[in-house]
């Protein structure tokens, strides 16, 4: 593991989006947004998915000069084309046009179709905050997830973000998976060689198993709540939202038809009922409510009295998006740990495009 | 238990709305919202609420007469103060008012103060789909969940329930609380005297337990996902976006202050931030995204597509709204099943208001 800035990871980043072709606007764009996952802590949305880009963009997947376009709208809603672009690209220029809209009429929400994976989704919603906005994010991904009873993996982790603007405080930003963990933390126990909590998958008869390999080997990753006795049906039924919202409402793919992201072994494109990739994105104005200030002034209140709830010994309670501003602002001062098999890809990108790393 | 037909539980329902002062209109329609949860077999949510109503009429906090209006409002959002009526009336009133805006520019989404529990959530999200509009409806609760980490309660069950249109299909209708289980299910197993399986509470010093009475007992309901390996974090998380949008966009209370239903021992209001209990309701039309046919075609694709997943033997893949469905066409075939103890307390209504049961 090394540990690099913010500044030569965003810059490698840049560059190799430069160097596939994409605008000096939009690679820089991309970059911040897949970086800005690595400094919230979320690494298993950040540089180490750049190797994954550049192979959407090999296989004719990624268009790097999209004509990203708002196809159908009223004043409060709408879909965006995104042109086979980077999600990176595509779901800020999205989360605009919903912002646009909400300063017009009070909200904005649009459904994306044909676009690619787009990062962390709390990168999306946080736009909104600078407008007094609460921004809403949801994005649908290729089929890890075995609903309630299910053997076959219909839904993709499915993450829904909103960040909603304090005073004083910082922001409210909750960003999570509808799913009892993310697929990530079994991608660091495979390299560790090391069991799973039960309740986090299960194996290819629908048991519950310790596997950590269980999902590449027939079985499914669990819904939030992992069994119908813990409300498992809750986490499928949030998880088909995200789907329905990201996919059906758009034009794009959706259950077991979202094209995979270019991971190794999850590459191919089969059947498709739509356009690529969905996502879902709104905007709405706080004063479209009550005034902003007195909003603002509740939310610190909010907050407050959340943080300072009696917690359990030697735990304090925490309030969504505190976990990734405390990396951030760590990160920041100290750098960002990559890790080896990371750096091994990043360098083979490094020597294609003869970019230093 | 003995079975009622819904005509029987609806006419005594409205019967006892009218004796307590409501107008014609607004007393068949709560009691159309309240018993439409017995016919789904949300029985917790049903007719065994009625009393506490009217202990809230009898407590000074529901006004049967109220003059529900908008007090602010964009093109596309608004913020509805209930006067202290009935939520059951409430809500289908600032719905209405979301389904106009949708309408008009897309999309309504109207937060409400200073209301009352408005029976099943699902209830009013549906109303969105005769008119080709996905319907989304929020609302929070008196304290009873124990965020991750916190040993005090600090959120409801607070419930997001869903709706969308489909062709040939039933709709999807997800209709779920942001918690491990209902409350309903303790007070089921406390009178029975069993215990609770655990993941569903914790007791007072933070630990799991099989207490079905831990809630009682200075423990708390564990939010979606149980535990912090499991995802409980996400329960909270998505337990605190309705808080916000219920109470803090419209001016109600939140978080520890909003006020209990009329229970036996959950009776006071304390310290206020806010008025009343709040709710979050929304509609947006299909065709503000793409046309409604070939959404509907979609959905349709969705639902077969989930429905044929192949299944753990012996159980099949549900999709959200199935079960509620099955209840309403067995229970207005069969009738509605209504406990002796909810009974009794039916009687003491039937006696005090000389309304036949």
């Amino acid at each position: 593991m090394e540990l690099y800035s913010f500044d030569q990871l965003f810059g490698f980043t840049r560059s190799v989006f430069l160097a596939i072709g994409c605008s000096e606007k939009n690679a820089a764009l991309a970059a911040e947004v897949l970086v800005s996952a690595d400094l919230r802590g979320v690494d298993s949305h950040g540089i180490a998915r750049l190797p994954g880009y550049v192979r959407l963009y090999d296989h004719g997947r990624l268009n790097p000069n999209p004509n990203i376009r708002i196809v159908h709208e009223t004043p409060s809603t709408g879909v965006v084309d995104g042109d086979k672009g980077l999600g990176l690209v595509v779901a800020p220029y999205a989360m605009e046009i919903a912002m646009e809209k909400a300063e017009k009429v009070g909200s904005g929400w649009i459904s994306v179709r044909n676009s690619n994976h787009f990062g962390i989704a709390g990168y999306h919603a946080m736009m909104a905050l600078q407008k007094d906005m609460i921004g809403w994010t949801m994005t649908h991904a290729a089929p890890l997830v075995t609903p309630t009873f299910s053997l076959e993996k219909m839904l993709g982790t499915n993450p829904v973000a909103v960040a909603v603007p304090a005073g004083e405080e910082p922001p409210f930003v909750a960003d999570f998976a509808s799913t009892a963990v993310a697929y990530g933390k079994f991608e660091l126990l495979q390299r560790k060689g090391m069991p799973a909590p039960v309740g986090w998958a299960q194996d290819a008869d629908g048991n519950p198993t310790t596997d950590s390999n269980a999902v590449k080997n027939g079985g499914g990753l669990l819904p939030l709540g992992t069994d119908r006795e813990h409300g498992s049906h809750k986490g499928y039924g949030l998880g088909a939202i995200v789907d329905i919202f990201s996919g059906v409402l758009s034009g794009a793919n959706y259950g077991p038809w979202v094209p995979p992201f270019a991971t190794a072994g999850f590459m191919n494109v089969g059947e498709s009922v739509g356009e690529g990739t969905g996502h879902f994105v709104g905007a709405m104005r706080v004063d479209g409510f009550r005034p902003a200030e007195e909003f603002k002034s509740h939310m610190d209140n909010w907050i407050k009295r959340f943080r300072s709830a009696r917690a359990v010994p030697g735990e304090k309670v925490l309030i969504p998006g505190d976990p990734e501003r405390e990396f951030e602002s760590l990160r920041r001062q100290e750098g960002i740990p990559v890790t080896a098999p990371v750096i091994e890809q990043l360098t083979l990108l490094s020597r294609r495009f003869t970019i230093p790393l």
